[in-house]
C-alpha cells in the first residue's frame, strides 16, 4: 500500500478523515507510523496530496488529509480481455488499475471455460476490492470501469460502439511481431483472446468492427503476463 | 503447459522419449491424450516440434519425437532485478523465461530486504522448476541464465561487464515517460530497482555502468507487472 486511498465521503468539512480496520492497522503496523508522521493519500476519483496522522486510536486512526496534485496521467487504453481463469482475475484485477487502464470487459469467448463466469471472484465487491489494491500500489485515485460480458456475440455488436467510441483497435494474436505502437493521439483498444485464441468467428467479428491484428511475438504468455506486455507496447507509442 | 518438454537424455536414439511423473500425469490426465495423439514438443535448449503419444504406461507416458523448428526468436534482453519478495519470485521467474530473457540478475540493493536472500525459493532446484513452467507456457526450450547477486557493488563493478558485454543499459526510475525504445539491433540490459527505489549511491553506481535513466511513467508497479511492462515497451524496438 503506497497510497492511502479515501473515499470521498470520508472526507469530512474540517479536513480530517478517520480510517479504520485494514487502512488502520496497515498505518499501525506495517508502515509503523507514529502522530506526527505524513503519508501519501488520495481521495476515490479525486486528488492526491498527503495524510498526517494526527491520532491512533483503538477504533482507527485520525489523519488531517491535504489534497493538492491531480492523478496519475493515464495511458488511453481499453482492454477486451477474454475471461482469465478465476485464479488469475484477481492479479488481472490489480495489474489493470495500477496500469491506468480506463475499461476493463471480461469477455466470453469460445475457448473461455463457462464455469469461470459463477467465480465467487466477479462479485461487485471483490472486483472493488482487487482494483483498489491496484491504486493503492500505483499511487493513482481512479477505478478503471469493469465490465463483465457473458454474451461475445453481443457485446460487440451492440454494446462495444458506444462504451469506447472512436478509436484505434487492435487484436492480439500470436505471430511474429508487427507493427508499431499507434499513435498516442487517439484512444487504443485491445483485444486480448483467451490462451487458445480466439476462433474464426471471434477473429471475424472483431475484424468487422475495426480492429486489425496485432503480432506481439510467438510466445504463448500468461493474462497475467500479456496484459501489462501490452501495456508497455502501448507505451512505447 | 503448452509445450512437452524433454531433457535432452530423455531423449533416446531411436526418436522415442518416456516421460514420468508430473508430464506423464498432464498428457494423461489434463490433456487427455490416448495413444496416436500429438502434442506439441521440445528439447532443452533445443528444438521444437511435435510428440506422438504410442502408450500410457502405469509408468510414464511413451512418445515418438519429431523435432523440426527452432526456439522462437528472443528479444535480446537482460536484466537486472533488485531482489523481489519471495512471494513475486515464482512468478518473475515463470514471466521472465516466458518473455525470452536471457540472463536475470537477482540483485541486492538498499532498499531490498536482506532476508529474501534466505528464501527456499532461491533453491537452484526451485528456479529452474519455475523456468520450466514458463518455458512450457511459451512454447521455449531455452532457459534464460539466472545469477543471484547478494552484493550489489561487486556485482557492478566486477561482474557485470564480463557477463553482457557491450549493450545499451537502461535503468527504470518512475517519472514520466521518456525516450523511445532503444534500436533492436544491440542487447538491451534493462536494470529494475526495488519498490522504493534505487539509493542514490546505486543510482550513481548504475551511471558510471553506461545506465542511462528511462522513464516508464509515475506509476509505483509491482515486480511481477513492471517485468513484462518493460519487455512489452522493449517489444516496440
Amino acid at each position: 500500500m503506497n497510497l492511502l486511498l479515501l473515499a470521498a465521503d470520508e472526507l469530512l468539512p474540517d479536513g480530517t478523515a478517520r480510517v479504520q480496520g485494514r487502512r488502520a492497522r496497515h498505518v499501525a503496523e506495517v508502515l509503523r507510523a507514529g502522530p506526527g508522521d505524513t503519508l501519501r493519500a488520495g481521495v476515490l476519483g479525486g486528488r492526491l496530496g498527503t495524510a498526517r496522522l494526527l491520532a491512533l486510536e483503538s477504533d482507527g486512526a485520525v489523519l488531517e488529509v491535504t489534497l493538492t496534485e491531480p492523478p496519475p496521467p493515464r495511458p488511453g487504453v481499453d482492454l477486451l480481455l477474454a475471461m482469465p481463469r478465476p485464479k488469475a482475475v484477481r492479479r488481472v484485477l490489480a495489474a489493470v488499475a495500477s496500469l491506468g487502464v480506463d475499461r476493463l470487459v471480461l469477455l466470453n469467448a469460445a475457448r473461455v471455460e463457462k464455469s469461470y463466469f459463477d467465480s465467487k471472484v466477479l462479485a461487485e465487491a471483490r472486483i472493488h476490492k482487487h482494483l483498489l489494491d491496484g491504486l493503492e500500489q500505483a499511487q493513482d485515485t481512479v477505478l478503471p470501469e469493469v465490465i463483465v460480458a457473458e454474451r461475445f456475440r453481443p457485446f460487440v455488436e451492440d454494446a462495444l460502439e458506444g462504451l469506447v467510441g472512436p478509436s484505434q483497435r487492435r487484436v492480439l494474436h500470436p505471430g511474429p511481431m508487427e507493427g508499431s505502437p499507434p499513435s498516442a493521439a487517439e484512444r487504443l483498444v485491445l483485444a486480448i483472446g483467451p490462451e487458445g485464441g480466439w476462433v474464426p468467428f471471434e477473429r471475424e467479428l472483431l475484424a468487422a468492427h475495426g480492429f486489425t491484428p496485432l503480432g506481439l511475438g510467438p510466445r504463448t504468455l500468461r493474462t497475467e503476463t500479456v496484459v501489462p506486455f501490452a501495456l508497455g507496447w502501448a507505451a512505447a507509442r
